[in-house]
């Protein structure tokens, strides 16, 4: 493992546990095996970190809003099932974007939320596309509550989530819903 | 309206705006209108605030979870449809809620996380009843998935709230993707 991946995977942990707030630069070093300052021959400094992160799970969940089958069912199915699969394989990180995406700094929260427009943007086109009798308000209610069900997996208690194919779960709950909104 | 009532009102207003950790006791006793110390004369500081803005959201949740209709998917479907509702209303509460209720402390932790065990409760018999056929812990993730996406709708931008019918679009998502686990 690299060295900034051993950072950023401290990091990590360590924004999940205390906040970003909650959390010094030394720490940081100390939990990823580094002595003193040199942390910053890796990274400028936490908010770098940070949104070197948050860069990274963008990078992931954007790729799979791309359209692949051209088919509009299949095309929302796949992201669908990535997103589910993404937010219960990362809880840990998807928790920390949902409480710290707004201790980002410039320039790099400029350059996410252009990100995150862009991804907001092709999940609504995915949706649009699959159903295309929604007018442009509804469709991007659809996408906010589609992802809020799905992203919520980062708070839920072990007690639902032991035991649970939450995949399949989840994965019924929002494609049975979507139909009645379907044309009939 | 009371003092009691100024001062929550003006502290769920700052907590939205400035986070818990960003906001001090002068601030808050300055934007309802008290001068000085005068605050402490009605709470005995920010934790007690912050306790008593999410004990009330609370009391309020509970209340809509009892059973009252004596018919399963009835007494469901009155308990999404106020909880669909007060989200919609209180958007900077729940907001509140989600980011700071980690910021508790004892003993207004304590108590809360009780009765918060109490409210999940409540749900997931509601779906219990609704669903016999699942275990406990397809009833808890069901539990968490609903709420996860009603109480997302604190973090929709005003672009998919405006000119929507949120409340019957939740509602059909909602209680359309349930049917998928509808004993067949």
């Amino acid at each position: 493992m690299s060295r900034d991946r051993a950072i950023l995977d401290a990091a990590a942990a360590a924004f999940y546990e205390k906040g970003f707030h909650g959390v010094g630069v030394d720490e940081l070093g100390a939990r990823a095996g580094l002595s003193g300052p040199s942390l910053y021959r890796h990274f400028s400094g936490k908010d770098e970190i940070l949104a070197t992160l948050l860069n990274e799970a963008m990078d992931e969940l954007i790729s799979a809003t791309v359209p692949v089958h051209g088919d509009p069912a299949r095309d929302l199915r796949r992201a669908l099932e990535h997103h589910i699969d993404f937010a219960a394989r990362h809880r840990h990180l998807v928790n920390i974007y949902q409480r710290e995406v707004r201790s980002l700094v410039d320039p790099w929260k400029r350059s996410f939320n252009r990100r995150r427009g862009q991804y907001t943007a092709r999940w609504e086109a995915l949706f649009a596309q699959r159903f295309p009798d929604l007018g442009d308000a509804d469709i991007a209610s659809m996408t906010q509550a589609c992802l809020g069900m799905v992203f919520s997996l980062s708070y839920w208690p072990a007690r639902a989530l032991d035991g649970v194919d939450i995949n399949s779960l989840l994965f019924e709950l929002l494609s049975r819903g979507f139909e009645s909104f379907e044309p009939s």
